[in-house]
């Protein structure tokens, strides 16, 4: 991948692709989930405990081979007499019910396997006349007629976990480059007579993630199906390649979405609501009714009520915006509350901020904040009541009041006149 | 559609499919456009009485098939001897030229048909030895060898109004689902030995929509044909896939588009102007030699003279600004009017809206607006004057003046020191 | 192209396609490049002068054919006696490395060809028995089996000067146009059994543009491989076809770009920074672990040091931001410095002209400007100081003090409540 991040913590949908790992394993209703991660991976080692706790997580150093990266995980399985199910944490596509069928294979093993429209580098599956697996022979070491054979190996293998620890007890490292391959099970599962299996996944979903443009490609293809189950729930899309989801991005059916809105992760979008082009949301709850942007950023804790109206240029997080609430242009509302039907007027802050530490500001039902205001938290503004345009609000304002904090226009007449002369000439002057 | 919205308002190119129904027939010459509706469809009768006329609306109810519902439409057109031409709301990409052979078939049915690229589901047209059609036979009863048959049936029909609705009211409803087949009346016509014929249409321009997928397939079709009318129009666009237009754009050749631009409907853009990437024009006029954006929103009634300049972050709504006048860097300007280069500074609010009402700001000829300042509309600023950063104007300002409104500036010495080491200490005994 | 620009100037990759074969004949290490403009081009002459001086520039008028436009630069080329290569300013995609084959063909002519997808309207290449050029057929002049050849003239073509030049002065215009085909230098050298031959290009490397459709296509293609190339790199790109790059961006490996962001010319973004969805960079340097957007605008002159941060609706201009500084939401800083770890508050303005002159506005190490300020330049504000939230700045403020300049605030008791109350009765009574 080249990049500074461990590969596996790449996210596609905006959830790293060993999260949709653990999803998938977790979804098939495994009892365990064991990680076996390098020793060179701190970042994946937290990321996992964090996730699983520490009992879930074998360490495989040094690096010697799949199989061996396997065995790291007998110690953690130990006692447990269940199947076992090998996957990856680069294949973020693959979902349960792409691989459940791969259990059930009793005192064998199983192996998935996909029809690649292009089998070359792939491990191709020998098929025998009883639909058994004969073997897996790589594609360096298959013959021509081999060659030909377009069911290859994923690389996901399920087996009861004694006799996969048992057969990965024998296999052996030597070959070329010294390692353990766990795919020599195969070939020991059929010495020993063990029934070995092939069950096969869609091509896509077994896709494995080893550079930056398969990133990509995996990203692309994860979108798609995303927006088409968008588009089959009823939300209007006029350019739904535009429109960029996460892994949990919920929208109910009847909400219009326009071209360019990128959802980050943790979204809720009720129906009929409309999220207008060059929107941005994260970690947002938007209610019917109401309508985002065009160009508004909604980040986590923003929660927009029924009707509420985020407009252009606006950010806005960790706020509740009650039903009918708005703020339609170049703002910041960070840490408050909004009440129902109050108006934020345009370049409105909140001053959440004193360089240390977070406050909150609070505005009551149908008050009026003038353009231009900065609220300074912690603060709040009553219900009914107004803030002038272009006032610093450093202290509450009771309900029904008008608050004003802003010098006395006053003009100097012919001035600007005068001084456009000088500068004119000025400029002449240096031209 | 799963959609709170009825079908055929939903857009395509930024208008109701039912309106790109109308206009194709409005372009046919038709002397008379009657839309049958259903009962459950208030808001589509509101949108064709809007357009048309109440004289316009046929209602049926209850929906017994095609064929009942074009009956629907006989009381509308009573005493009307002309040509009848039946096409779809559904139908957005429909246009006259399309299907303007249909008319002139004499004392016959007209068929609308086209060559499908996969014509599973559709009706298919059984063409006899001398070119007549022979019959329209359903997918679903279609032999094998029908089957084979690409030439299918797009929904639009002629005939002239007297033959149509005499074979309407001989069609039955002896079929499963018990309804009347507009369909059938083609057997009706080849029985009395009127003259049946085919006329062919390209498959994309008959596109029906009955998903929110084929909703966006549409709008990617009307896209393309856009774009590629721009280019030979003699617009650049370095990424025309990025730029989506409406129904009724209009811009100039030689005028640049950069990537992602939204056009909404009612823009005009002249020969010659550059809107930059990110921008989102709806409503809007702009001139010659004009930039606007990148990130600029142009809502209606925007309208840039030559050589005018709307920058990042800047929302234009109401505005007439005219030649040379720039607002570069996040402001908003709603409902005024500027001069000629006359400069508004960043930040700049015109605060249009009292809570209840919306009042109007001036800008004078060469006036110099300063940054952060707040217009409290209605007010009016000379030609000239100038309005220092960050003032609050809520009175009138004369030509040639210069008008301040802000507090004195004041310091205290070694606060800000003090502050933060206190809160320095606060933060790390916190943590 | 339909445009006010000269084709040749205008951009791909946001570098004039003529600069493009600028580059490529320089990169050949071509010793003297001569540009063969129209009279009626003076933009184009400008533009050429500009980079290469005038003694670069020959002019063809009147426009005489492709032979007679060379000819036009022998006397640029007095003196010279090396190989010539012949290359076009519509071509930009054209690299040297396509066509550095091309020299060394000896005392003979080289032409450039390349195996078209689709060859109608080109030049096919009649290639003898021994490999030599025989002759290039225009497609209207071609029999029945010479359109079956794929292998295509490209126009790019080299020789000897002295030989060129010789052959050149042979070519006459007795054709249906009256031109002078610099083709006709094959046959001609043919007649004096001078070497032909043929080096091949790819195709997509010597398209010309002739329409802004085919512009639009070339841009295409460099954006494709542009983008692979930063994905190889380690780059990461969830949605690399919606990252817009420019002929000369630099992006490290392990550097995040999201979805929709466009890469002006001039920018360098170092490894390990994250470029954030609906970003727009020019001119711009981002250092490692920064962060920029989503919707930041970069300008020439922006310069982010380590871990700073540039956040929505920003644009930042001609400033150099110290490690650790932030400006996170809606500000405009142009020209000017700000330290390291200093925070510019939401809404703050840059206050740089003044409708004349630009000026520069200083915030030193650590500072904490509050929001919706207003630094009116020149100005500075020293290490460590404070600025209140909504202040106009238009004097120093010293290291360490807090200044502020904003008005009291006052509040009108129960104004607000009888206002809304009043303004209700009014609308009310309007409707």
């Amino acid at each position: 991948m080249k990049s500074l991040v461990p590969k596996v913590l790449h996210p596609v949908g905006g959830r790293a692709m060993l999260d949709h790992a653990i999803d998938a394993a977790e979804a098939l209703g495994c009892e365990r989930v064991v990680v076996v991660v390098g020793a060179h991976s701190p970042e994946v080692r937290a990321h996992v405990e964090k996730r699983l706790g520490a009992a879930a997580i074998a360490v495989q150093d040094p690096p010697l081979g799949t199989g061996h990266a396997v065995r790291a995980a007998e110690t953690a399985l130990a006692g447990f007499a269940g199947e076992v199910i090998i996957t990856y944490g680069d294949v973020p596509l693959l979902k349960a019910r792409d691989i459940e069928a791969a259990f059930g294979g009793g005192e064998g093993v199983t192996v998935v396997g996909f029809e690649a429209r292009d089998p070359t580098g792939y491990g191709r599956l020998l098929i025998d006349a009883d639909g058994g697996l004969e073997a897996i022979v790589e594609h360096k070491e298959a013959s021509p007629d081999q060659l030909k054979i377009t069911a290859c190996n994923s690389g996901v293998m399920a087996a009861p976990a004694r006799l996969l620890f048992e057969l990965l007890a024998e296999v052996r490292n030597d070959n070329a480059k010294g390692e353990y391959y766990l795919t020599d099970v195969v070939a020991l599962a059929r010495e020993r007579a063990a029934p070995t299996r092939t069950v096969m996944a869609d091509e896509d979903a077994v896709m494995g993630v080893n550079a930056q443009s398969e990133l990509a490609a995996a990203e692309a293809l994860f979108q798609k199906v995303r927006r088409e189950d968008l588009l089959a729930a009823g939300v209007t899309m006029a350019a739904p390649d535009t429109v960029h989801v996460s892994w949990d991005t919920e929208i109910g059916g009847g909400t219009t979405v326009e071209p360019y809105v990128v959802f980050g992760p943790g979204v809720k979008i009720a129906a009929g609501a409309r999220i207008r082009a060059f929107s941005h949301l994260e970690g947002a709850t938007v209610a019917a009714g109401a309508e985002v942007g065009p160009y508004a950023r909604l980040r986590p804790g923003a929660d927009l009520g029924e009707g509420a109206r985020v407009g252009n240029f606006v950010e806005v997080k960790n706020v509740r915006m009650a039903a009918g609430a708005k703020a339609n242009h170049l703002a910041y509302l960070g840490d408050g509350d909004v009440g129902a039907k109050a108006n934020i007027g345009a370049g409105t802050i909140f001053c959440n901020y004193d360089g240390f530490f977070k406050h909150r500001t609070t505005v009551g039902e149908g008050a009026f904040v003038g353009s231009n205001s900065s609220l300074v938290a912690p603060v709040s503004i009553g219900a009914g009541a107004m803030v002038g345009s272009g006032s610093v609000i450093t202290k509450d304002v009771a309900p029904g009041d008008l608050a004003l904090a802003r010098g006395q226009q006053t003009a100097k007449p012919g001035w600007a006149a005068k001084f456009m002369d000088m500068m004119r000439a000025k400029k002449a002057a240096k031209t």
